[in-house]
């Protein structure tokens, strides 16, 4: 008898990531159930859509149905998975108003995570999210004058045309409230702010892009500045005002809270739902806007797992083991919907992030077809574009979260060159470094800088995940040229102070 | 009774490290001989001072003679140490006529390396190496029409007045010749290029940068061609022809070899002097030009230590351990005169790159200090600019290197993205990855492409210092955002195919 094929629940990075290299290896069946229309799409190009920067909302995608199909890949679009039975091995899946039971003989949950909107009316016409190429569309809709919108801009794919016309025919906002300083919020304020919009930008803590540290938001705010953002830190949003469509935010600056150390930690979901510490209606100042962008979080997609009584790690994610396993028989995770292991505190986790989701769907799907492969461990790296800035994080950068994993940390910002001094078209670039003082173990770092500046935090991430200490880092042979380093990589400059410091 | 001081010879990157670092630690006389007058300069600067992008000589200084007697260090300018007595632990030192000798308590030998010229006759008008500040200086003088030198680009510091008067009365130059195709070579050919000339580039073995493997050459050298560069691969300049002005240069491009391993192993000499298969005269072409300017090689400064019985290395630079010392007691020897550890093969080398230098000559400093510090292994990591592209090398890149070592090689090129494929902007980023079949551990790579290239070899860089095997490096979590990198960045999808050859 045929074993039942190995089933993939979700059509993107994850998901087809594993259906694809389990074909290659396996000479066996694969199903992928999508419950929308869209496979295979970049999410984190959707800012540089909006942007105009990419052309066409299909640039984003990366493999079309067909190329899909061409791997030997089952892939059924409008098929949501409801719910799983382990025991008996099948999923219940829905589509066009029917159900049926598929079994499986392995099963892989790729369900990804979707975007929060916290205590706020988000039904308010004007306001989004951004995840998923549709509310990429809408918003792109919703910034052109009645009647005007360029739908060449969609390309050809399966647009949600009703959400596009709706948008299309309201007026265009000219002042916008983007809540959360996150990254999403960032390259949303760069993105916008190419598009025209007057951009408000509000943080309930006291710097945009926690996860990143002090140091970088010391640059990226007055940088913010300098390109017309008017940001508002330590400013919690309480209310978004509006009939149909949203008139105003509400928001209060006296309520503006330390940065917390599950906010420094996640590395997506920087900004929680202000429902906690929400004001008094009219405590705070209202600010006129016809638009809201928020980016207060996102949350694992896990609604399908609900009564089989799956283990669940931080924010609610599946619980996974080294080679994606859940603590479901035969049912693996991967993706935003996963939980993974840290490099460096060697605790589970929760970032979801492209490569993270690439990368261990690929290894489910070798394991899957025979040949167990770990997904690896995550170090939290993360990069951002804001305007002309490059930054850069990894691994521990917040000295609390390292003192509560056990860790003695040591930290240090430093500010080196890009390039030889005298070699023109350099930039000042900024390196925090944190170390464990008793093993001198590095532990965590971030960048910022002009020139080259994040794609140096693989140095950093490098080193992170071959567990080195600093004496290791400050000996590392790296490039030296005036064009693109000085003699001291700024990586190497910071080696050295924080080692200084720990000999002292 | 007071100890005798720590004395350096050599007032660059090695020695005035040491003494700084020794200052900083100790409380304890250092002495600094340096037999010229240019102390403290950024030497791989020069062909951009050619260029001109850097605006004057000086701007390549780093520390004036006042910044280091603040530090505590006694420099004596225009002191050349002839000989060196290990058991009285005395040097002689000849200045302005006068010998005298000094006693040292311990000795570190920082005297560099030269640009040889072979079996050229580099007597000629028109003929150059670039090493040191004053040959920089009379290519500058030479390119200037006879009585239009302007002078401000020398600065204020000690030039060579005489050499720069010799050059500034000549004719400028229409076309060169360029001897070698190393990076000195490229650099130099994109300096002279920038200066209106008409460059001709010479290498006698089949591809440009031999370093770089054949791979990153391929695509440097259409790019060069583009540029306008002739060039002359697989052909042996035989000869420089002229009276007392360069006329011609005569070359051959039937005697063109292949890339020795020799040349592949060695980052900076890159070119060895045609001597031993010199042709007769009257076999070549000739091919005339007025200025020739030869990137041949570069040997150590090491005569002062003859009749000494100091142990030798690789092209005769001076054995060092792993902190520094050589066989004498009491002398340590860093920068390009010194040999190293290889990070990979763990032989002895000799790699004379600038961070090298600087990098032993601060742990001698310490260790001299009472700190015993390690100088750390070199892992060849070199990277140069070639007009637009970015090119980068670690490590073991020639497969038959990596054999000689012991190494069971396995090497593939890739080409994947600098960015997302939707984003603007990006470049194809070519790699070339080394492994070893046997345990999969990463031996070394190259990288080319317009887009933060060069930087990237760091990872690698990193990755072969920490002895990652190809497991470990396809699944570092490295950096993605689109302006920056794809979701696989290239050293990740090199990592991926190279394990794939490995795995079938």
């Amino acid at each position: 008898m045929a074993r039942d094929p190995f089933v993939v629940i979700g059509g993107d990075a994850a998901g087809l990531s594993a259906a694809s290299k389990f074909r290659r290896e396996a000479d066996r069946e694969v199903i992928v159930f999508e419950k929308g229309q869209w496979v295979s799409y970049a999410h984190c190009g959707l800012p540089y859509f909006v942007e105009g920067s990419v052309e066409r909302l299909t640039d984003l995608l990366s493999l079309s149905p067909s190329d899909i199909e061409d791997r030997g890949i089952d892939l059924r679009r409008g098929h949501e998975v409801v719910s799983v039975d382990p025991t008996e091995r099948t999923v219940t899946v829905r589509t066009d108003g029917e159900r049926f039971d598929q079994p499986y003989s392995e099963l892989l949950v790729a369900t990804g995570a979707r975007a929060t909107t916290g205590a706020f009316d988000a039904s308010l016409d004007g306001v989004f999210t951004i995840h998923g190429l549709d509310s990429a569309a809408a918003v792109d809709a919703y910034l052109a004058p009645p009647g005007e919108y360029d739908r060449d801009r969609l390309g050809d794919g399966p647009v949600d045309d009703a959400l596009i016309d709706h948008n299309a025919a309201l007026d265009p906002p000219e002042r916008v409230a983007i809540v959360g300083g996150g990254y999403v919020g960032i390259e949303m304020a760069e993105a916008l702010t190419a598009r025209g919009l007057d951009v408000h930008l509000f943080q309930r803590s006291d710097h945009v892009l926690p996860p990143f540290g002090a140091a970088v938001a010391e640059r990226v705010e007055p940088h913010l500045d300098a390109q017309g953002v008017t940001l508002h830190t330590g400013t919690v949003v309480d209310e978004l005002v509006g009939a149909d469509r949203i008139e105003a935010v509400v928001a209060d600056d006296s309520e503006g809270s330390e940065i917390t150390r599950a906010d420094s930690e996640a590395v997506d979901s920087v900004e929680r739902s202000s429902t906690s510490n929400r004001a008094e209606p009219g405590d705070g100042e209202r600010y006129p806007v016809e638009m809201a962008l928020l980016g207060v979080g996102i949350q694992p997609n896990t609604e399908l797992l609900d009564g089989t009584g799956v283990a669940r790690g931080p924010s609610g994610a599946v619980r996974t083991d080294a080679y994606g396993r859940t603590t479901l028989p035969a049912v693996y995770a991967a993706g935003d919907v996963a939980t993974a292991r840290h490099a460096v505190t060697g605790a589970e986790t929760w970032v979801p992030l492209g490569l993270t989701a690439n990368r261990a769907g690929r290894a489910i799907g070798a394991t899957v077809a025979g040949d167990p492969t770990p997904v690896g461990n995550v170090a939290g790296t993360a990069v951002v574009k804001a305007f002309d800035l490059e930054c850069g994080r990894v691994g521990l950068v917040d000295e609390d979260v390292a003192a509560d994993t056990g860790f003695d940390p040591v930290s240090e910002t430093i500010t080196a060159g890009s390039r030889s001094g005298y070699y023109p078209g350099g930039d000042e670039t900024t390196v925090t470094l944190v170390a464990d003082r008793r093993t001198g173990r590095v532990l965590g770092g971030a960048i910022v800088g002009r020139d080259r500046a994040a794609i140096r935090i693989d140095t950093l991430a490098t080193a992170i995940e071959a567990e080195m200490t600093l004496n290791d880092l400050e000996r590392l042979d790296l490039a030296y040229a005036p064009p693109f380093s000085p003699v001291w990589d700024p990586v190497l400059v910071a080696a050295k102070v924080v080692n200084g410091r720990l000999e002292s």
